[in-house]
């Protein structure tokens, strides 16, 4: 026998495993200790169909018990292709066939799908900076080299994409894709314009890139006009869409998708490693969200309307007359604050800590360095009155750290 | 305006994407027109607790509603994890900390975490030949480069495994990790035995590298002797374990696991892209499994006892006095069946097609070429009876296919 040997990881491990090998993740659920969870992107618990997923449940055991515990449709289950259909012409007035949805664990699982599809390490995308920080962890793990385009009133800067693919093709390098948050963006806030669409289309074709349009809070829209979809828009087939139902039903299901041209869904589904996704609660939620679609989401616009609302009064009681920055979103969960001149971030994360607020430190949003004078803070989890007297709270620990 | 185009997919796929590009998949679910469906892995719908989901559903959505519904832990939700440490403990008699312990979307999805943290594309592993072809499916998509063991009725053969070992070494190279199925191999039906287990495991450290222990199937286990897991025989951290509730409670709800060494599991996390594994659907199935663990589970070893012997009886019937060689596994799903001297392929395909019969050709199961002459039957999905009888129509059409 030999004598036993720890292995050596180092050796071992595979190029992108090998990526921030020893750094620690961020708290991916509520923090316990937290008076104010205004970190992450957490849908509002008092929201949930508790009753009406157990009489879901009871149905689809009924109707289709047998393929909701057995393997599934590679694409996913149909019956939830044929929902996110329903969906998109309801809401949008958008015809897509199924058989360009493929079913994921969630929005996240479906961007890395995208990522393991068209990125290999090195390879250059585009991105907006700031973005949502979850994606940068994805994007990162996967090798990519991002090219920040940074944002306006109206969604990312076209000029500046335009300025980077330029570059690229000048190294002789091809983009393999463009990523974008066009509702809402996650952290900044704006919803990209109409002309920005186009003009972002446009610049797929001509410089022979993808776009993934990442679209997780669309029809959580509280006012102000929706424009339609990058998919909707494109007419060459350049369009990647991802989707969730974290945000309109429970982040707890982990069902999102993409849609997608229809050649490129074999791509995606390369990188589902066998049985179908999620047979069971696909079944579950299809079940719930067809028969409540609607009312259920005209629900949560109310109530996150309202939780933004609060927010918003508490930090500018406070923080009104100086020169701070302050989002205000057409809809989804977050604000983007840009601190006041002079604010010292030390003083300001020790007085949250003490408060018992949680909240994302603007550099969590930027691949290339930045964003040290922004937070972000989420209104979505706590009840309304929280928020106010939260946001309050957090705008006095603005105002006291300069 | 650009005119618009369609995208260059050549030039954008990623490396990994590319792989088998335009091929298309193996049918994950049972095939519809078949009349006896001998092909994948199924587990018996019969035996599903469609009941016990919807009471365990209600006493989750009592118990953790909001968390079932929310982002989950990134390791996996911990009631889950214990469960799978108690069964181990009620099992095997084998202590694992739930730290070493991370969930996966199926134990598919956990060969590929193991598979991304380890393996670049043209690394080498070794593997039994014949193997699990869904695992195949998922190493080729990691490009690695396969070394094939061959089997014998200990399990893989150690002594190629050591030749093979040898050859990288001499060519400077590092094998990744070992890939084998211990018990009821899938497809050839042996238990490795505890010499062997003990032989590899010292393999694994006299050679550096790691073993990928696959076991979906060891509760099954009908008759013969246990013997401990490579992980458990292990004293050096070398070994990573998959399981699945796939087998044991049913496939559509997704859940599996590595079991690890703990230094490895940030590695595997790096490779589940956001929101934690299934909270509400890994709720649900724990709260069943941790009433039922051991009621089920032996009643599922009678269920599969019978069709295995049923199936055996009509193969044996018509197939006694050829030099047919058929496995006789002490549990899991599959008859491995080297097919009489002479059989022409072609033949018996069209006549199975004729009796509507499904199963899997033997190439299906090697990396490099070879099984020409054996064929999969699983006994998993068809009642005992329809077992019987369908094994009599194959094994018809293979004598008559000379």
């Amino acid at each position: 026998m030999t004598t036993p040997t720890n292995p050596r990881l180092d050796d071992l491990l595979s190029t992108r495993a090998r990526i921030g090998w020893g750094a620690s993740a961020p708290p991916a659920r509520p923090v316990a200790e937290a008076l104010f969870e205004f970190g992450g992107g957490h849908p509002d618990p008092s929201s949930f169909p508790y009753e009406g997923m157990i009489e879901a449940t009871a149905d689809v055991m009924k109707a289709e018990g047998a393929p909701a515990l057995s393997y599934g449709e590679p694409q996913g289950y149909k019956g939830l292709r044929e929902l996110v259909a329903h969906k998109y012409r309801l809401f949008e007035n958008l015809e897509v066939p199924t058989d360009n949805i493929i079913v994921s664990n969630g929005s996240g699982h479906a961007l890395s799908l995208a990522f393991s599809a068209f990125v290999d390490v090195g390879d250059p995308i585009l991105s907006e900076a700031p973005t949502f920080s979850g994606t940068l962890a994805t994007i990162r793990r996967h090798g990519a080299r991002v090219l920040d385009v940074p944002l306006d009133a109206e969604g990312m800067d076209t000029a500046v994409a335009r300025q980077q693919l330029e570059k690229l093709r000048s190294e002789g390098k091809l983009c393999k894709l463009i990523y974008t948050i066009v509702n809402f963006q996650n952290p900044a806030g704006p919803t990209m314009s109409r002309r920005r669409r186009e003009e972002l289309i446009a610049l797929a074709h001509e410089f022979d890139t993808l776009i993934l349009e990442d679209d997780a809070y669309g029809e959580l829209r509280f006012e102000g006009q929706a424009h339609p979809s990058l998919y909707a828009l494109d007419k060459g087939g350049r369009v990647i869409r991802a989707g969730t139902l974290s945000k309109i039903l429970g982040a707890g299901v982990r069902l999102g998708w993409l849609c997608a041209p229809r050649q490129m869904i074999p791509a995606f589904q390369g990188f589902l490693f066998g049985g179908g996704v999620n047979p069971y609660v696909s079944r579950v939620a299809t079940f719930y969200m067809r028969e409540n679609l609607v009312p259920h989401v005209a629900r949560l616009v109310d109530i996150y309307r309202l939780k933004r609302d609060a927010m918003l009064k508490g930090l500018w009681e406070v923080l009104g007359g100086t020169d701070v920055e302050i989002s205000k979103p057409e809809g989804g969960f977050f604000i983007w604050i840009k601190l006041p001149t002079g604010t010292k971030i030390e003083g300001l994360r020790e007085a949250a800590v003490k408060s018992g607020i949680q909240f994302t430190w603007g550099p969590a949003f930027y691949a290339n360095g930045g964003g040290e004078g922004f937070i972000r803070l989420a209104y979505s989890w706590e009840p309304p009155e929280r928020n106010y007297e939260g946001a309050k709270l957090i705008a006095q620990a603005i105002k006291n750290a300069r």
